[in-house]
């Protein structure tokens, strides 16, 4: 047997009286959970008093690393032009990487995404592409690197070689109440995020009803943690913090919001979403270095979609195909005229889950047309009767739980009513 | 599948939160644990957060009900006498049950003393007993109450009926970081006595170098916890803090410890074990009516050795056969002369663990003649080469590793130098 160099409750009893943990300890404690040695009960006690006492900035960067060097890491120095890579902490109708990847990708810069599916009122990126027939998100190495070469932008599952102790840790979170800890939600992106080979990363971090962290602080506390980390381990980080009180655009779901996307890729689509890609785009670009990018023209003359078609069709989907259609729909109508002064994300995105949009556990499948259409947004004027959104389900007994989840998180008010939206769409920046 | 009243992730939040759980949360939290729908590492999280955040009075009064309904309780209201009961929280050197336990049984007051062995550094009431040859500490129900009303004094082994989640609870606490909670230590101890069925209970709450809580002041919120949690159940309960930063009487093992118990019985023995243990039998007389009870006397005039005598038969043992002698002794002599300025429990009781008198695995034996016998107390003067103390072990190659411990353990310093032994031996009452 061999001699192992610390006693794990030691290191539990550090933290819990507010101590810091050394390098060789965050090393051992990482290695030792992933080998089984430390138990699941011992890292619930931890992460709970990492939770409550928190950690120090060398802490989080030393978890980081020992998390990244629990699996295998990627490079990209062979492909012969810059990579820049986003990551959203999610949110309620979040569908930007769709029109982002291939439109940053159109100015020849290389868009490595690799993917989660959704869990919970929050939907994943993949789960969204496979409602395009024939998509598929899984890819060899091999095709991966070409399409990467080729195309420009890939969006497909991670593997599960991707720092595995963060894949052990965050279903021990799960299930522990420990998820929404600032160090543990910056290590846990940012293990997996640099552990990629990316050399540039933009974060979208969201605040809001609809957010992970409600309170915008707690938001920007995350970010400049994340951002830290990356630019520790040699990857260029910058950050927006974007308000996640209203859903972003008008759909909510998964086909509903590959449609939304191509709209934005044909130069159309809702202004929030617009607003969002573009300055996005326009980050990940300046950090590839193109600062001055014409981000609206390659959306307005169809090099991005050129682009987004040659994505899709490179993981078998046909982006000429029709999208999958719910059987049964829903249109919920305004009581009164006025204005609509209120729409909570959270809400919303519960009811599309609710409708089959998302799912409750990892095995669950998804339905691909079910969700929610938004008619009007917050400050749309609207007349009594007139379609405020319309709910789509395969299976119309879903309808009542999600109305359910739906009471009060509208309202109509009068002309001059303040429309509660939490502020502007971008309410920072971080670099 | 039946379905569950609560999700334990809301309880873990609401506890991480600095939130209280409501009684019916508490029940449905102890009983899922103890079959076992709420993981260990569940419950883990949750001890951490009970830890860091605290239990109000009602939480923990619910947490040891609770645990109580676990299991089975015993009633001892068949009896005909009153039933008085003395709980230690543990120390070095601290055999006080067995002088005690016949000393106010001979005063016709039952004693059901349900004992444990030790772990660590403190030793444990049964390990000193079993070193009497034929003496067990495994009882039938006949026999313990049998003994109880002819005898009136039982030392034995806590049947695993008792408060069951206790045992799940406490073997999980010593692998996570989470023994020394105020909340999580008295719900354990007050749980199983409370399910004992006694109906008076003296508790002896060290603190100091060599007991579980190093410092007064949190000895004295525990000991105020469970005097309110033993009132709150029924039971007269009382509580001595008592000082154990300097190693209780001469002997530290468990052979040496009943030969110093023997003589306190005798009406001898060292000042300090003579006046613990009549502070306390006076405490346990007082609640079982007999305020103005002459211990003294009872230890004068070999009432509570025959008491001892009675005892000690009834489960099996010789009191008049030669208790086991170790094979090799080690004596440590004072390097100048002086006064012995301090002896700190802690290393001494270390000590005597790497002698072989404790156990670090619950499933290691003791050896019962190991251990370490002191020759001087703080305060006494020493002269150049005197013996301090004496070593006793069956491998002399343990003896290096006990006098490690020892380094730096206990000083000579020059007369009229402060003797450090942290204040009186009993230094409060709680009632």
């Amino acid at each position: 047997m061999a001699v192992e160099p610390f006693d794990v409750v030691d290191l539990i009893r550090t933290k819990r009286d507010k101590g810091a943990l050394t390098t060789a300890q965050i090393d051992w404690l990482v290695d030792a959970y992933t080998r089984g040695y430390v138990a699941d009960e011992q890292m619930a006690a931890m992460t709970m008093a990492i939770f409550l006492n928190g950690m120090a900035r060398e802490e989080i960067r030393d978890l980081t690393l020992a998390m990244i060097a629990s699996g295998e890491t990627l490079s990209f120095e062979g492909l012969g032009k810059a990579t820049t890579d986003k990551h959203s902490t999610g949110g309620v109708g979040d569908k930007i990487t769709l029109p982002l990847a291939p439109l940053v990708a159109s100015f020849g810069v290389a868009v490595p995404q690799l993917s989660g599916r959704g869990l919970g009122h929050t939907g994943g990126t993949l789960d969204k592409l496979e409602s395009i027939p024939g998509w598929r998100a899984s890819l060899s190495n091999e095709e991966f690197h070409s399409q990467l070469r080729d195309v420009g932008a890939v969006v497909c599952a991670a593997g599960l070689g991707l720092a595995p102790a963060d894949g052990k840790l965050y279903a021990l979170r799960d299930i522990t109440g420990t998820v929404e800890a600032i160090p543990l939600i910056a290590s846990s992106i940012m293990s997996k995020k640099i552990a990629e080979g990316t050399s540039a990363l933009v974060l979208d971090v969201k605040f809001g009803s609809g957010a992970f962290l409600k309170d915008i602080e707690q938001s920007r506390q995350l970010a400049e943690t994340m951002v830290a980390l990356g630019k520790d381990a040699g990857v260029a980080t910058t950050a927006l913090l974007t308000n996640m009180n209203v859903p972003l655009g008008f759909a909510i779901g998964n086909a509903n919001e590959v449609r939304e996307s191509v709209e934005v890729l044909a130069g159309g689509g809702p202004s929030d979403v617009v607003a969002l890609t573009v300055a996005l785009a326009r980050e990940m670009l300046a950090l590839a270095g193109q600062p001055d990018a014409d981000v609206e023209a390659a959306l307005a003359d169809g090099r991005a979609m050129d682009t987004w078609n040659a994505m899709i069709r490179a993981q078998g989907g046909d982006p000429t195909a029709a999208l999958p259609v719910a059987k049964e729909t829903h249109v919920v109508t305004a009581a009164r005229g006025g204005v609509l002064v209120e729409q909570q994300a959270l809400p919303f995105g519960i009811a599309a889950w609710r409708l089959g949009a998302g799912r409750a556990r990892k095995q669950d499948p998804v339905q691909h047309s079910a969700g929610v259409d938004l008619h009007a947004k917050p400050g749309d004027t609207v007349t009594a009767g007139q379609a405020l959104f319309t709910l789509s389900a395969d299976e119309p007994e879903r309808f009542d739980r999600a109305l359910e989840a739906l009471e009060g998180a509208y309202r109509i008010g009068d002309p001059g009513e303040p429309v509660e939206t939490g502020g502007p769409l971008i309410a920072g920046r971080i670099e």
